[in-house]
């Protein structure tokens, strides 16, 4: 019998479980595939004794991550720990310093230090894989990294958090607001007990980072990702951008131009007809523009125990089988330096919604601001008549420069008509 | 300068032109992807002279592409001649034979010679890879191979030829008829003079043979791939289906069951709100569904020079960095030996239009041979009322075995009163 590919795992959370689970399950599976069997030969938690649901029966216990990375009689280290800092970052530099290859589900540890992480690699001679770190088990690294390789990508854009995406569902289906929705979420373990990492947009902008940084061949620059969260996003917008013919996603959206590459993660009003618009509820979808290929859509359930073993257990096959490719695409020393683009020089249409005293002059006085930034509009809504009430207000424009609208939003938001801070939407062409 | 990995490349149709363009427009950026410069060094094609619009100076010509495969000068062959027999197969088993890899966009060489081929690149210790051979530039073949390794798939469903897949959603789109979109098709090149592999669905079987074997990581089996194609669609049954909810596709299904494998290419009826139902064009979809992964969808374009030469640009890439794959994703011997269900064995709903008088006791007699069969009815249409003349009259099934329906189809077409050869089209759920 040929020698097993002998894994270390550090985490025992859902993510670490399920590749347990994934390992013993389909074990004839992965051993036709990775031409050997592979097994997990240690693991290491912070409690020991909790009963997770599958059997460490003649597995080797760690109590100390960063020992069982060093193990001798372990080939590779699978981190599933999580979090940019701490132990995850401890185990990868660890495994990497020992000569052993590493597969990480750790979006945060590969947004924040994956260009150090990628030279350690370098360095060792060793490869350090994270297929589970983006988009759950859709295999979306290994399209860009490997798949598309032939391209220049223009651009690459994603439903990248799952959490945000059904919430966003759910308030269109249902009519619902967001706290309600969240609070659903949270008791239905779509989201959790603190939601900020996933609701601010953080979580999706790790995972655009690194696609961001492997579409375009650059070192991958998480400080350079524009964020913004669905926490402002209400059942009233979402019904506005139905009449325009839009629905509201969270997108990741990075973009190569001759100016450099742009990088930001914001809800977006995106054509109903789109057929990113059209991934609904927990599943999440990339889609690349080559310029060979043209747009490809990848799309599927982005976390969870199952997908995220998924994504694992690939990485793990590709590396038993000596598959193994250059952290970012290309070695470290081949990466290109290309400049960020501020938010700031960002252009595109925009959606405002403001929140209004129903009284004669408020949308000459919102117009002129308007008009002295030098944006114009595409069309204005106001739905009912409410003298001397709040009434909603929603304005499209036409392609309009990001710094021109801050300095409308400010002024507009100054007027003493305007109730509310102004909800701003970005348009983005499918 | 690290030594260029050189490129035989044999035939310069569309496809292999379009690599040629690649390697030379997109040259830096597969240069550090490969960690090497990629450049084709020798070409082969039936005519020397032809204008193609690249330039061939400094590349040396064979006019034997089989003398060229064992030219000491290649590296690696790409064969781009197309055909399951003749020139590409003499070509692939050269170079096979001559130690050297290959890179083939050619899906009928596959399909029928892909498991004698798989044995003889074991043997020569070189891979052989197909990326190009389906799906255009989308990363199936390696989305399949190792993307989803670690799962049990049950089943892969694609829209897999576009030109089928053009000329219904002109039909639909338009209210046209096949022959009269065909004939535009193949002006606009959009189908060949001789469109019969195309729209008889051979090309989707060669490729849902190839999504089969490595879905379910057994042999490559075409001759076990049930084959309809779409000349008998009338844009009377794409309005029928859209009035049932439904959008008519030819797809191609396999399913893996405790029975066996069955793989199948057939114009289906899929409910126009799932997501394969949207893919519209010229444009391909796969799906997969894995036991950990759950359900993967991948869209793009399926064809023509660019996305073609993107997909063999990527396999060049892989061979150059030295990541390789079982041909069939394991070795040959650990291919699991899975028997083929025959079509007649298979179950579903189905859409039946006939063309009868429109007199008393037609439709008795009609649903009479459906009860003989034990076929139950979930619906039945009849539009409009014209005694004496022709008339469409629908029928649409519930679970009802492949064989039973085919026993009921000899009886209804032998009626009187049933004046055309029944269209039978089968309900795909989502």
């Amino acid at each position: 019998m040929t020698q097993p590919f002998t894994v270390g795992l550090a985490g025992l959370g859902t993510v670490g479980v399920g590749l347990l689970k994934l390992l013993r399950d389909n074990a004839s599976v992965v051993e036709a595939r990775a031409g050997r069997p592979v097994a997990v030969g240690a693991v290491s938690a912070r409690v020991r004794g909790r009963d997770r649901g599958v059997s460490l029966a003649g597995v080797h216990w760690f109590d100390d991550p960063v020992a069982l990375a060093a193990d001798p009689g372990i080939d590779v280290v699978v981190e599933a720990i999580g979090g940019a800092e701490g132990a995850a970052r401890a185990v990868v530099t660890a495994a990497l310093a020992a000569g052993k290859p590493v597969v990480s589900a750790n979006k945060a540890l590969l947004a924040v230090h994956g260009a150090e992480l990628a030279v350690a690699a370098e360095r060792a001679g060793v490869p350090l894989a994270f297929e589970a770190a983006v988009a759950g088990g859709i295999p979306v690294i290994k399209a860009l990294r490997e798949g598309l390789a032939g391209n220049r990508i223009t651009r690459v854009a994603g439903i990248l958090n799952g959490t945000c995406n059904y919430i966003l569902t759910v308030m269109r289906e249902h009519h619902r607001e967001f706290a309600d929705v969240l609070a659903e979420a949270q008791k239905l373990g779509y989201a959790e007990a603190d939601p900020s990492i996933d609701i601010d947009g953080v979580d999706a902008a790790h995972k655009l980072a690194i696609l961001a940084a492997l579409a375009f061949g650059r070192p991958v620059a998480f400080d350079a990702v524009h964020v913004e969260g669905i926490r402002r996003i209400t059942a009233l917008d979402i019904a506005f951008a139905a009449e325009f013919g839009y629905r509201i996603k969270l997108l990741g959206l990075a973009r190569r131009s001759r100016a450099g590459i742009s990088a930001r993660v914001h809800p977006c009003m995106v054509p109903e007809v789109s057929p990113i618009a059209r991934v609904d509820g927990v599943f999440n979808a990339v889609v690349a523009d080559g310029d060979f290929v043209g747009r490809v859509m990848l799309e599927g359930r982005g976390a969870g125990a199952g997908p995220t073993a998924s994504a694992l257990a690939a990485d793990l096959i590709d590396i038993a089988r000596g598959r193994t490719t250059p952290v970012w695409g290309a070695a470290s020393g081949d990466l290109a330096d290309v400049p960020s683009v501020p938010m700031e020089a960002h252009s595109g249409a925009y959606y405002l919604r403001l929140m209004v005293v129903d009284r004669p002059g408020v949308l000459a006085d919102v117009t002129a601001v308007l008009r002295d930034q030098g944006i114009s509009l595409e069309s204005m809504l106001q739905r009912g008549r409410s003298p001397g009430e709040t009434v909603p207000v929603v304005l499209v424009t036409h392609e309009t420069r990001e710094s021109a609208m801050r300095a409308a939003l400010g002024e507009i938001g100054a007027l003493e008509a305007v109730l509310e801070e102004p909800t701003v939407i970005r348009i983005e062409p499918a």
